[in-house]
């Protein structure tokens, strides 16, 4: 089973990857750990793959490149390479239970780019946990973002994917109570968007009318790499997807 | 009148606002030049106001951050000055003709911090200039990716969003009228994608045909910063934009 941890800079990707897979191994079950981050300096994991040994964003800043540009550089130098990681990734998840991938730091750099596409598309359906940070979720409009934007990840990625709400151990159990509201009772949402009179509030009911007709029902994680809360769910959901073919109701 | 140019790292933001503002420039118009990237090493302008006086990417890696925490960190950081840069290029459109802002490398670090929505929102109704990237046009969906991440950019940052497919320079005449098919006529894409059999297809189809229903009309600008096509329509659209209060139609 493929798990790949999709999120933007700071979301937690490499902790998550690092501590799910640790919880995995203590329930007994093999792991193998695919770092694809060019730019990552330390990781909580011992990767059985890793990208970092074909290029960094640090030696190509040596060379002159600016950090942003290193980073798209980097993933066009991975690009040539797609086809051999995706084998070798195939390989790991023909010897082992799980193999959790750890996706680009920025998000852009796999979303966005060539090599994400093609390396997903090599893979037959992975579960792609999209991690998300409370702090982008200050008002109901945003709610309706962080939705949309997992369907645009399906959209780009082809993938099946998870909205997980990461580090909620930050979050006082009445603001988890709300997020959990607003991301998973879009009639509740909606009907709070109706009251918002500006474009963006018009926008995002518009928006979220139709949410139900376009996405399939989703399950949303809530999970924090730091107390473990959420991997129990994580766990399922990975298993479900892969015995049920996709469907994560 | 504000002109934000925003797309991931390699879109060609700070090339165009450089050479559109010396395109403005040469119409006889006063431009002033506003850069958030923390993390560009030269800029083709002389910005009057220029974040990396306060912060870099560089000195944070020097200070022992991996580039990817560096870029966020130093986000981070100017969320506290957020309110007087704010003020710093409303002083400026209050001064000359045109402000061009470069957003920063990375577009997460725009479009996921509480920066860029704050900023955004100091500023009255801004036109965004989306710039996407031939290359991650390859299938029928990619384009509906496009369309509604524009979308997104709105819902996100509550601004005017206006779609440039840079870098025509590098496209034959075939291949931008087919870009163009796809990205203006809805219908066209429609109904290419009802015979695509997969779930990403079908998603597509799904998101497709329902936005007529939810997204305003929108002109979709294509340009080159290398020879200046665009520019005349990028212009008048700025200018639309400002005297007709937001619609682009």
């Amino acid at each position: 089973m493929i798990v790949a941890f999709l999120g933007t800079a700071g979301s937690g990707k490499t902790t998550m990857a690092g501590s799910f897979g640790r919880y995995l191994e203590e329930q007994g079950h093999s792991v193998a750990y695919v770092n694809l981050d060019t730019g990552v300096r330390k990781l909580p994991y011992e990767p059985d793959l890793d990208v970092r040994e074909i290029v960094t964003v640090e030696e190509l800043m040596a060379e002159g490149y600016g950090p942003n540009g290193a980073i798209v550089e980097s993933y066009d130098r991975l690009l040539s390479e797609v086809g051999r990681i995706a084998r070798e990734i195939l390989k790991l998840d023909g010897e082992r239970e799980y193999t959790l991938i750890d996706t680009p730091g920025q998000m852009e750099s796999f979303l966005f780019h060539e090599f994400g596409v093609k390396l997903m598309e090599s893979l037959s359906d992975p579960l792609l946990a999209y991690l998300f940070d409370p702090e982008i979720l200050k008002r109901p409009h945003d709610y309706c973002f962080v939705r949309f934007f997992a369907l645009m990840i399906d959209l780009r990625l082809g993938t099946t994917t998870v909205p997980v709400l990461n580090k909620i151990d930050l979050l006082s159990e009445e603001e988890l109570n709300r997020h959990k509201k607003y991301l998973e009772d879009i009639e509740y949402l909606t009907a709070r968007l109706k009251f918002d009179p500006t474009m963006q509030g018009l926008l995002a009911y518009r928006m979220c009318s139709f949410l139900p007709e376009v996405s399939p029902p989703v399950r949303v994680v809530y999970a924090s790499a730091k107390d473990g809360r959420g991997f129990d769910e994580l766990e399922t959901l990975s298993y479900e997807h892969y015995c049920t073919c996709g469907d994560l109701t």
